[in-house]
C-alpha cells in the first residue's frame, strides 16, 4: 500500500509524471489527478483523472531521475553512469563523495543504491536546484553541499566523514581533487572521473598516476542503439562524445 | 574489524587473492599467509606471509568478483553489466529473476545490489560452478537454480515469488522467455536482455515489441581505452564487440 | 594556362564557386566575376569581382563534387567512397558499372580516377540532375542512363561493353543485381554494394555466397571527428551510421 | 594478350602469387607453375602447375599490394588509404609527395591513381625494400628516395619537382614538414597526415593552423567488420585503432 508523501510515477498513454502520494492536485494533459486518491493504492494499481483517462501508478526507478529532474545543464548518460557503478562495484554499504553536483544526476543515481552520498557543487543556483531534485524524487540520502571542492577535500571536516568508498568527480578541476581524494579513500574505494575534453582527461590521468593509485584505467563508452522500422534495422545515427571516464583503485 | 568467515581481498605488489579471515592458510606466489591473522584486522591493515610480504587487506567489492570468479565460459563485462544496472535502476529494494547464469558474474554483481537475485542455469556443471563462485565471494542473496526457466517462467512456483522488478536473460532462447517475463515483472519493472548475435537481439526486440512492454530500446556498448605510454596517447586497439542489449519496461 | 570551358572553383573569404572559365558572369555574395577573365590565367592566380573581392582560381578536385553537386537525395560520403576505392582499387584503367545513381557523387568521385563509368538511375529526374552535375564538374567520362539496372545487368548490350573491372551498387534491390553483376566482372574485378539497412547487407551478402566469389567482406566504415577548440579536444558528436559495404572479389 | 614482363597475380584454392610473366618458374604449395606458359595468355584464363593444379591468371589490383608486399613494418590500412584517397580527392593528374615510405603500401596505392609519386623514406635498409616492392607490383611511377624530408622539404630540389597536388605524411615529425609541404602544394592541393597518436595528431593539426590552410579536419577511422556465420551475424571483434587521419587545404 502506497502511503502520503511517497514518491510516484504516473504514467498514462505515453506521458509520465513525477508526483506524492496525498499531496494536492495534480494538472496533466489529460486532466487533472487527484493525489489524494494515490493514496492508500498499491504499484500498478490505476487512479483515473477528472476527464477520464486511466493513470498507472508506478513506483519510479532511477531512470526516471535522468528523465524527470530539473535540469541546470547536460546531464551525465545513463550508460556513462552505469559504467562508473559496475567499475567502482557501487553498493549499498557505500559512503560516496561527488562533485560537482549539476543537476544532480549522478548523485541520485548514486544515492539509489549506495548508503550515503554528499555532493559539492560550486554554483549556490545549482546546488538548490539540484536539493528540490532529491526532494522530488524522495531521495533522502543525497546531501548537497554548496561549496569549493578544491577547497574541501583537504579539510578536516570531510576526513571525519570519511573514509569514502567511492569518490566521483565531474568537474573541471577534477585533477586538483585527485590528491585529497586518495587520501579520502578507503583502500581498495573507487576514484571515478568524468572528463569531456581530452585535455582534462590526460590532467586527471597524470594526477591518477602521481598520487600512486593501485590501478588506473581510462577509456570512453560508446552506445549505439539499434533502429528498428519498417523500412530495416541499423545502428542509430544519434551517437555521440559525452566523455572519458578515468577510474583509479587505492 | 574483520570476523571470521568474512571475505577478503589481500592484495601485494600487484597480486591478489580472495579469501576468508579465519579459514586455514593461502598459498600464495609471495608466499603463505595464516589467515587466522587476518581476523581482528581491520580494512586496509596489512598481514605479513611467511617470508616477509605485506598483503594489505582489502574489502572485496563487485569488480573483483568479474576478476577472481571462477569461469565456466566468457563472463559479461563489466561496461554491460553497467549499462543493465543504470538503465533498470537496480537499487537494494530489487528482486530480481536472471537467467542464464553462467559463470555468474552478471548474477553476482546484481547480487551486491539488490535484495534478492534468482538466477536459473541450465547446466547441472555451471550452476554448481557459479554457486561455489556465489560462497567464495561471500554473497548469500543470489540463489542458482538449476532447471529451464523456459518451462520455470510460466510456472506457479516463480509467480509466487514475484513480482520482480528487473528480469535479466543472457541465454540463447530469451526470446521464448520474454512473454512469461512481462507477466512477472511488477508494472514500471525492467527487462534486459543480452543478446550476443544481430539475430538473437532482433527475436528478442520482436517478442518484447508484442508482448505490449511501454517502452524498449536495443543498443551496443563499445569501451575504447585510452592507452596511455611513454610514446603517446592513443584509443586502446584491444575493443571489440560483446553483445546488444534489449532493455523493455513494463 | 586555363583554357575556355575548363571548369574552376572560384574560393574567396571561405566561399567557393563552380564555374566554367570565359562562360559569361558568375553572381556571388562578394561580387560579379567576369568568367572572360578567367581564361588566360594559371591556377592558383587571382581574379576580381567587381567590387574589388578577390577569388583564388582552384583546380577542382573530387572533394568539391562532393560539395557542390546538386543534391537529390542523401549522398555517399567521402568516408564510404574512400572504402570502396581503396578496397576495389580503382584506377585509371577501369571500366565500371554502377548503380544506382542519385545525385550521382560516388559516380563523379569514381569518373574521376576509372577510364570510364556507366551508371544506372530508375528515375529520369535524378538522372537528369546527375547529368547536368556531371557537365557542370566537367567530367565527361561518366554516362548516366536511365533504366533499370535489375533488367540491364542480364541483356546483350551491356556484357558487349564489358568485362568491368569493378561494379558498385547502391540501391534497395542491389541482391537482384549481384548475380548478373558476376558475370559482368573480370575475373580478379571487384563488387561493392553499399546498403543502409542490416537487412540489406545480409541480402547482398548471402547472393554473394551463392554466385560464387572468391571472397567477400561485409563492413561498416565510422568516421569520429576529432574536435579541436579552446575548451578542449574531444572526439566529434557529429558522427553517425550510414551505410554497410560489402565486399566481394570474383 | 598478357606480354613477358607484365606482373600477374595467379590465383588458385585460395592461395595467391604474385609473379611476372615470362620469367622463370613458380614453386608453390600446389606445384611449379612455369611462367613462361604465363605470356599470351589473357586475364582469367588458367595455366596448370606441374602437378595439375589450374591456377586463374589474375591482373593485380591495389588491394593485392596490401597483401603482397614485403612488410618492414606496420602498413597502412586500406580504411586509411581509402579516407586519404576520398579525402584528397587523388586523380591521375595528380604528382604526389610522400613521407615516411616504410614498406611502401600507400606510396604503391597512390601510385596505382596518381601521375608520379615522390616519396621519402629516412632507413635506407626500409627504402630498399620499400623499391623492390614497386619493382615485384610492376609500379614505376613511384621513386622512392633514402633523405630526410625535414630537410628536403625546403631544398630547391624539390621546389623544382612541385607544385604538388597531394602530400601525404606517416612518419613521426610529420608537424615538422608542414610548412615546406604547404609551400610545395598547389593552391586548392591537399596535404594529408596520419599519426598513430593523439600527441602527433595534435601537433599537425596545431602547424596545419599556424601555415594557413584555407581548411582542415582531423579523424579517425573505424571499420567494423560484419561477421557472418552459423551461429548468426554480428560485427567483428578484431576492430582497433591505426591512427588520426588530418586533412588540410592550401
Amino acid at each position: 500500500m502506497i502511503n502520503r508523501g511517497v514518491h510516484v510515477l504516473l504514467r498514462a498513454e505515453g506521458r509520465e509524471y513525477f508526483a506524492v502520494a496525498g499531496e494536492g492536485k495534480l494538472h496533466t494533459d489529460l486532466g487533472i489527478v487527484d493525489l489524494e486518491a494515490v493514496a492508500g493504492k498499491g504499484w500498478g494499481d490505476a487512479v483515473t483523472s477528472h476527464n477520464g483517462h486511466a493513470f498507472t501508478i508506478i513506483r519510479p526507478r532511477a531512470p526516471d531521475l535522468f528523465r524527470h529532474l530539473k535540469r541546470t545543464g547536460a546531464p551525465m548518460m545513463p550508460k556513462d553512469i552505469g559504467a562508473i557503478i559496475a567499475y567502482t562495484g557501487l553498493c549499498p554499504d557505500d559512503v560516496v563523495l561527488d562533485a560537482g553536483t549539476g543537476s544532480g544526476v549522478l548523485a541520485a543515481y548514486l544515492g539509489t543504491i549506495a548508503r550515503k552520498v554528499i555532493s559539492y557543487e560550486a554554483s549556490e543556483a545549482f546546488a538548490a536546484n539540484a536539493r528540490r531534485n532529491m526532494e522530488r524524487a524522495g531521495i533522502g540520502n543525497v546531501e548537497v553541499r554548496c561549496g569549493d571542492i578544491v577547497a574541501a577535500v583537504g579539510s578536516a571536516e570531510l576526513s571525519a566523514e570519511g573514509p569514502f568508498d567511492v569518490v566521483t568527480l565531474d568537474l573541471q578541476d577534477a585533477a586538483k581533487v585527485v590528491p585529497g581524494a586518495f587520501l579520502l579513500l578507503r583502500p581498495g574505494g573507487f576514484l571515478a572521473a568524468y572528463s569531456p575534453f581530452f585535455e582534462q582527461a590526460t590532467e586527471v590521468r597524470s594526477a591518477v598516476e602521481t598520487e600512486g593509485f593501485a590501478e588506473a584505467t581510462t577509456f570512453v563508452i560508446n552506445e549505439h542503439e539499434l533502429e528498428v522500422s519498417k523500412r530495416g534495422t541499423r545502428p542509430s545515427t544519434r551517437v555521440g562524445h559525452t566523455g572519458f571516464i578515468t577510474i583509479a583503485r587505492k
